[in-house]
């Protein structure tokens, strides 16, 4: 099923907001686990009911080399045998040449069979082609990032279309012309509320937009769903990976932050 | 060893600025290799006389998942092993925020065993410190690819610093800022020659650049090395892929392409 549409259809079912980063550092995880695929399994099967999304870095996955690919392609496969109605986001962060995404476009749906990825901007639409082709697929452009040196760059004015910042222009950009097969998502950080306003007001009520950096990066999430939900009180999807999943109690936490969503967006505030 | 220090040796030795990229497509090349390992081993033992390094890009490995890891690591430590003098690129593109970054550091540096990483600027300095304290590894940004559709965000003029175009400010930047550890390089596209004189002009002599491009896709040597080179007609890394690799005969193709770096790098022109 197409991303989007899995994605809307889990949100509300579940009522939930809420994405699970598995960022399942090996040095991280409690002892008793013997590796990376049985504490996600614990993970998800403690989450299910509280989720809209899990986002797996794979960062954390290659840092032990093909054992880790291993473990997130059993996790992979253990949520969409378990668990099918649950959409799956790699954040990979990748871009290179046209001819060359066609690799990762290999990997990330056809090996592990997710439902979406996140990609870098840099390299322009022309070489995304590979992903942004995937009609059923989301294709989750980063945007404006949540680490603190993210405005090195992406604050940079330019000197076209109307002085915008540069992570403006890779929203304006997105909604313009990448979006033609209506699969397209933003990334923006937690950390930068006001940013997120502004996205949200350049892409529109339609867009959905992935948001890092509640939690440990700091970012407050009523100030998050504020700047961010369409009027629909939708259109976010609130990322919490280190917060919960290293807590002691991880589904008391994951519920903790469902509600927590849950009451804002239902409130006038 | 430090990994410009490697480059600049081999460089000599083999009286090559020729980087071999061993982008071993499972589904291209010749029916005769079992797997991309022995694809690769077959191409460096024909090869190692006449390059200054190899590069592997991480999305032809990814594409097939842990089988293709661990074809890529078991290149790595044959190179390793057996030709230690000649350094290893892993074109990964890499970009995440800084807590995640490690997690490829340990991948690219620690398991595979590599000497230099590609790595895409979007994110800032900040989040790529986890790779730029890296300081006998070569850390390879991003600066104008050579892909056709470049221009949508690299070439935009940004208001501060004498209306520079981006990938201008990415390269004066990395320059200025982020060569702490004389461990920066660039990767310009050869496709884009009068983009690299711009570079060359703004990182001065001693950067080295990273030029795919030739061959393929359709760069022109003569004219990137007379935009590229420095004044000691050196500092360039000359990139070719499947023109060299997916020949009838590797060996003869990467000693024409030698010759031919060489014999233009000797002659006035």
């Amino acid at each position: 099923m197409n991303f989007i549409k899995k994605l809307t259809k889990i949100s509300k079912k579940n009522q939930s907001l809420l994405c699970v980063g598995l960022d399942s550092d090996l040095g991280k995880i409690p002892k008793k686990f013997n590796n990376q695929y049985d504490f996600n399994k614990y993970i998800i099967d403690n989450t299910f009911d509280l989720v809209c999304s899990y986002k797996l870095n794979t960062a954390f996955y290659e840092a032990i080399g093909y054992k880790g690919i291993l473990a997130l392609k059993k996790t992979c496969d253990y949520l969409r045998k378990k668990y099918s109605k649950i959409p799956i986001i790699i954040d990979a962060k990748r871009a290179d040449i046209g001819n060359t995404n066609l690799g990762y476009v290999k990997f990330i749906f056809d090996y592990l069979g997710a439902d979406a990825v996140t990609v870098n901007p840099y390299l322009g639409e022309e070489a995304l082609l590979p992903f942004l082709t995937q009609k059923d697929k989301g294709i989750i452009v980063l945007c404006k990032t949540s680490n603190p040196g993210a405005c090195e760059f992406q604050d940079l004015i330019i000197s076209k279309k109307k002085r915008m910042k540069l992570y403006q222009y890779v929203a304006f950009q997105v909604r313009k012309k990448w979006n033609k097969n209506k699969n397209c998502l933003l990334v923006v950080g937690a950390t930068y509320p006001k940013e997120l306003k502004k996205v949200r007001e350049i892409v529109g009520e339609d867009f959905w937009i992935l948001v890092p950096g509640v939690g440990a990066q700091g970012g407050d999430l009523k100030e998050t769903l504020k700047a961010g939900l369409n009027s629909k009180k939708q259109g976010l999807i609130i990322n919490l990976s280190r917060a919960i999943i290293f807590s002691s109690n991880p589904r008391e936490e994951a519920k903790k932050w469902q509600r927590e969503i849950k009451d804002i967006v239902s409130s006038k505030y």
